[in-house]
């Protein structure tokens, strides 16, 4: 394959190894396995789930609910606040489809309950410290109003109390997400002894990559549902959800310039296709990829001393080590690993695998 | 026009008023107007332009360059440091239409000069300041090696002098801006002066939309090449570039919880529709995105007190104060000031104007 262009590298090998590895960690705590689908929005990626014997997936719009019911997933999740505005889809979802929708307030409970037309599995999103979305897990009192309103409509069943700790983005390594996992796990466990008499076979869905890598606690939870595994990334690593090797995207990028008089290589390759998703380095330095080295076939682990600095509409600035630039030439492509693989993937559409071939991707609103 | 997911809106008064007024400037400074496409990427709002007079633009990539010749442009600059590896593509542009392309290294201008096949026009690209790309103004030697590349060649024809001074986005008001321009303008002047005389038909082509927005010093710039004047955003008004009444773009996006006890609501309308791009505003705050007051048609200028204050990928979260959070509902439209509407267009890939008529745009890689 020739790149002539920003494309977005695929390395399936390791792809369907980070599958493999998460199907083995659900089965291994008994855990559901409920892939969250927005970080590669593909439907063949998903197939390649469904042959390691997944069936269930999340998903973050009702749009990409659609899509995936179209390529034939027939029971999932969109752990999103449900956007009471999309009424049609709802029903045209849960016409199809064992639909599970997330909600959080009484309000929506209520609308949903007036438009709904057909049979959709409910689960009430709390909040078990990352204060995003949610019901405070002990506020009992707004949980047994939504339930009330649900218990009315034979058509709304609830399911269960689903949170997201995406607090443990801000962990570094085991130690610190195994914390952020203790407490929030505390706060679903005492959640769950206080409805599981009156619901029982209510169920726990808990998910986040960092977690999900790298706890060995789910002793409470039924269902997992991480989603950036599929691909991890740089803020990934930065955590230690995985390592530099397990991430499965590169974008591969032409040099269009160099400036070694302030360290800099131009690539063409910017926001428009990296996003502007950003971390902080362990020297304190704001980057926005860093440089894998080239191999054979694909690209290995990050070069030491160089990162992306900066980003424009189209164009990155990468910093490079004189003796890195002396070598890099007009044209050659440089592999950046992204900060943020589900933002990246998202801008550009599709993938390329290592073998050339295109992958396609949900599109917002075409 | 009903809206139920994010829907990036468009005022086509707001947006022909800006087109208008940066169309009178060029003429009233004798400039010519060589607008930078890349932030609408559309070839019906290109087509606005022509009705005002406009034959020449710019775009930020050679695919983008195809997709306006294909809308019958006939004078395109890639305001891009080549990228050589697009050989194929720019003999295409070069056999239909006047295609002016940038270089800044003699490295670039050979491989060029070797594979060229059509007539091309050559802009150097230079560094007054910004640092980003460009050769030193005062890099005489290694202009003149590159101007010797060209001559050597019959179809590389040397068009003039190029800078983006991307720096006045660092600026506040137009005394700064206009700082900038001082100190960019007297080494584009020097430049000028040494070249004169050897080509006297070179040109300097000048663009950023803050300086071409804010200043009244043209004297020594031939073609002026602003870019997201046609929509403006809350970067631009915060440096003063435009009114918030100028903006003419926002994105409508749908409440879907509240949550009072943090004075936060969560919208459908994350990074994946506004981008990750973000200001610091007056109060050293770093924000997202502004929310403007919703009119009977559109929306008007930014609700005091509220801002995007983080974005997930789906997720938008909105500080409001208590008053405006008791008034808001479940399924109400809020109207989000984009901070940059060139990233913020680019990840949605259309428009819908207040008539609710859909208005497409180049796709990257399809």
């Amino acid at each position: 394959m020739k790149i002539i262009q920003p494309t977005l590298l695929l390395n399936e090998e390791t792809c369907h190894r980070n599958i493999q590895n998460m199907v083995d960690k659900a089965k291994k705590h008994n855990c559901i396995l409920r892939p969250h689908f927005k970080t590669h929005q593909s439907a063949e990626i998903g197939q390649w789930f469904r042959q390691q014997g997944v069936t269930k997936c999340a998903v973050s719009s009702l749009g990409m609910a659609i899509y995936f019911t179209n390529a034939g997933w027939k029971d999932i999740t969109v752990a999103f606040p449900l956007n009471v505005l999309e009424s049609d889809k709802v029903n045209e979802l849960a016409k199809k489809i064992t639909l599970n929708i997330c909600i959080e307030s009484l309000e929506t409970a209520e609308i949903l309950s007036h438009f709904i037309q057909h049979s959709v599995n409910i689960f009430i999103k709390v909040d078990a410290g990352y204060h995003r979305t949610g019901i405070n897990t002990d506020d009992f009192q707004q949980i047994e109003a939504i339930l009330q309103k649900i218990n009315d409509n034979p058509l709304l069943n609830f399911k269960g109390f689903l949170q997201h700790a995406g607090h443990t983005y801000q962990a570094k390594g085991k130690l610190e997400v195994d914390q952020i996992h203790q407490s929030t796990s505390a706060k679903m466990i005492a959640l769950k002894e206080r409805f599981i008499s009156e619901y029982p076979n209510l169920i726990i869905s808990n998910g986040d990559t960092p977690t999900c890598s790298l706890s060995e606690h789910f002793e409470h939870i039924e269902e997992m549902r991480p989603g950036n595994f599929v691909f991890y990334d740089v803020m990934q690593a930065e955590i230690g959800s995985c390592s530099y090797e397990e991430i499965a995207v590169a974008m591969a990028c032409p040099v269009v310039a160099k400036h070694p008089e302030r360290n800099e290589i131009i690539i063409y390759g910017g926001a428009v296709h990296l996003s502007k998703e950003r971390v902080t380095n362990k020297d304190g330095i704001t980057i926005y990829g860093l440089v894998a080295e080239p191999h054979t076939s694909g690209w290995g682990k990050p070069i030491e001393g160089l990162y992306v600095k900066k980003l424009s509409q189209e164009h990155g600035t990468i910093h490079a080590p004189d003796a890195f630039i002396e070598k890099v030439k007009i044209g050659d492509i440089l592999y950046i690993l992204p900060i943020h693989s589900c933002l990246t993937a998202n801008l550009i559409g599709q993938y390329s695998t290592l073998k050339g071939k295109e992958i396609g991707m949900y599109r917002f609103g075409f």
